[in-house]
């Protein structure tokens, strides 16, 4: 690896020329990376749904040209000045939200919304310097949530990258860098529902999906999935999700259906759907006296919530959640040896496996709500 | 006090014949209680902004005529059928939200909205018959959340009822049957201020500065009240309230002169003012990564609770409560003897004292701003 460190890498990465375009393979330059930063070379690369919705740009700010991808598994290649915590060789998780370990949040026990690295959808650029470290002919190409891993090579500030267990098969872990993480800790760090309890998970994409596995192992008796497709929902069963409701079966609101089935309203509930309307229904479908809503999904950037704030004063509680309220260097670690102790399956989470040759491949897959988690693979 | 159990008591209230317009003393028929009601002589009564609102009936829905009142002390005169947890003599309390103790609420260990018992604001007639207990010239005067404590005597569901230590005098504890156990328990039960936190209250009447109280006694260090009312701050300092925000001083909304004050937010806020526009501040004000937020005060039946879904998102929990969470007829006695403790004093708490004959000049106090509570005397 010694080779290239301190060098301009040119590599292969995916880029977004244009709001809803296809991406295209380009040869890119990728610079050495600067204090406190790691380039790291990735291996394998998965689609969330947060990367179609910057790329499609209908409810997001647009900025292009852009390097997309944020759920991925790699290796050290060099590190920058400064950087005591990660060498060459090192396994990474990337993760979209970083953690500094210095600030309030990441001394504060409950948050995870490090002040320095937190989601920032809108800068495209290095904290340190301002500017990007991808180019092409000398052209900066925008970076995505600090992560970028569409690409061979990527830059990514050290606070932003989980070192794990280097046995841990990066093709199957890597997306514990962003969705089944996210799913699982609303659920279990933030929902928290008690045993025997019931939960409705809304949308069964791989974050509801790993919402309803966090439901199932802290021993709720009822998951209710919720989804406008409802060819999500026999794959949902190996989920523990085990009732199922489309909201286009229903002429009333669907908060209003489950609260029927459940005489009330569930004990929890968990909205991974980015849709406004979904999330007031999650949250005004909980019990009132004790029920607790988890907001997860993404909005669109003029959404608003709207409630009477009489389902407040009823004792319901409206939470939200990035990436699970993990930590993710404290705490990302230990979920991969959750996976290694076969504590929690990750397999199932996998639908479809792909050559970076055929990138554009996975966002139709998700689009047409084909696919759960689609592995991009950067070797061929 | 045998005398007139089992028969009609005939004795004064203070009617609302219409919205808005003075209060009447008028000649009431009082009915005995039937089954699973109690008949309670009450000693003092004061005035809380809920009478208020309903009275107005500006933002509620009308209903006329009606004995309104639910923060007293009183006595048991006698007991219908089935009652055997209190006897005539006993001391109470009256609440406006009851505890069935069979209810899944009652049960709960988190929730105090029993199924059965709790506030109605609509409803002016006992739940055994469907009826109203008092009476004018045989035409039924409707009761207000099952307590109409403006009367004499007022007949009471026993699960609406805390039976408390006869040595407490009633002329003070009386507050604690609505506003003051309201505020202290939002803080204390719901909101939890760690140590050395940052608390923010909105609204410093009589229920805002129990909360402070709360804050207080929660060991918070910044206590920072906010209202609309000037003339309320230096009162507020009694209570622990250590730094003022008026929002009419400031252009920008209130929510970002906290955020300035506090590096970003405090970490507890409670809204104690009945007003959207306050509650959605009281959100929004409160630290992203762990802050919690809980409404108290009690809204415009048209009232709309909106926000941007990305304020739930960054980790801020919105709640709400009646009551303080307390249940009325577990936790209540207890708060009592906060009291009888010294660890809990009242006094601040009371401005003003009339007669019942004056009772309109409570409102006009209350509207005014005048006052935090008027204690209402019911015997002279
Ligand atoms: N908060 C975080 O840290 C975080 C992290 C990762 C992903 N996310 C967000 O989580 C959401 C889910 O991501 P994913 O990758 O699983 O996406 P996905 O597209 O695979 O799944 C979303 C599912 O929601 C369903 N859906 C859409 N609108 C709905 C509605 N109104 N009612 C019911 N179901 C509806 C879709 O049919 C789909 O099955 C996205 O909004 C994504 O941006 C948030
Ligand atoms: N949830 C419950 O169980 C419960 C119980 C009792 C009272 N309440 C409600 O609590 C609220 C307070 O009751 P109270 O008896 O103390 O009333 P109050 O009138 O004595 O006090 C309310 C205070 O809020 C201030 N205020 C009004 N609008 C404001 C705004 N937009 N911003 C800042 N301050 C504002 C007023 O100036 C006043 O000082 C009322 O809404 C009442 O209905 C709720
Ligand atoms: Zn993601
Ligand atoms: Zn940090
Ligand atoms: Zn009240
Ligand atoms: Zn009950």
């Amino acid at each position: 690896m010694a080779s290239t460190a301190g060098k301009v890498i040119r590599c292969k990465a995916a880029v977004a020329w244009e709001a809803g375009k296809p991406l295209v393979i380009e040869e890119v330059e990728v610079a050495p990376p600067q204090a406190n930063e790691v380039r790291v070379k990735i291996l394998f690369t998965s689609l969330c749904h947060t990367d179609v919705y910057f790329w499609e740009a209908k409810g997001q700010n647009p900025l292009f040209p852009r390097i997309y991808g944020h759920e991925a598994g790699g290796i050290v290649e060099s590190v920058g000045e400064c950087v005591t915590d990660l060498k060459p060789g090192d396994h990474v998780l990337p993760v979209f939200t970083g953690e500094c370990k210095e600030c309030a949040h990441c001394k504060s026990e409950e948050s995870n919304m490090c002040s320095l690295l937190r989601i920032n959808t809108d800068r495209g650029v290095m904290l340190n310097d301002g500017k990007s470290r991808f180019s092409i002919n000398g052209k900066p190409i925008y970076h995505f949530v600090g992560t970028s891993t569409f690409s061979e090579y990527t830059v990514i500030h050290v606070g932003c990258l989980a070192k794990i267990n280097p046995l841990a098969p990066l093709d199957k872990v890597c997306v514990l860098s962003c969705g089944i993480s996210t799913g699982f800790g609303a659920t279990v760090n933030v929902a928290k529902p008690p045993k025997g309890s019931s939960v409705a998970v809304f949308g069964l994409g791989a974050v509801g999906l790993a919402a309803a596995e966090g439901a199932r192992s802290a021993g709720a008796s009822r998951i209710i999935g919720v989804d406008l497709n409802s060819a999500r929902f026999e794959e949902a069963k190996k989920f523990g999700v085990n009732e199922f409701v489309n909201p286009k079966d229903h002429k009333k609101p669907v908060q209003e259906v489950i609260a029927e089935m459940t005489d009330g309203g569930v004990d929890r509930s968990v909205e991974c759907t980015g849709n406004i309307d979904a999330m007031i229904s999650a949250f005004e479908c909980v019990h009132d006296g004790w029920g607790v809503a988890v907001l997860v999904g993404v909005p669109h950037k003029d959404a608003v919530f709207k409630t009477h704030p009489m389902n407040v004063l009823n004792e319901r509680t409206l939470k939200g959640t990035f990436f699970g309220n993990y930590k993710p260097r404290s705490d990302l670690p230990s979920v991969v040896e959750k996976y290694m102790n076969k504590e929690l399956e990750l397999e199932k989470f996998i639908t479809h496996s792909i050559p970076f040759s055929e990138i554009n491949k996975a966002f139709d897959y998700m689009l047409k709500g084909e696919s759960l988690r689609c592995i991009i693979r950067m070797e061929e």
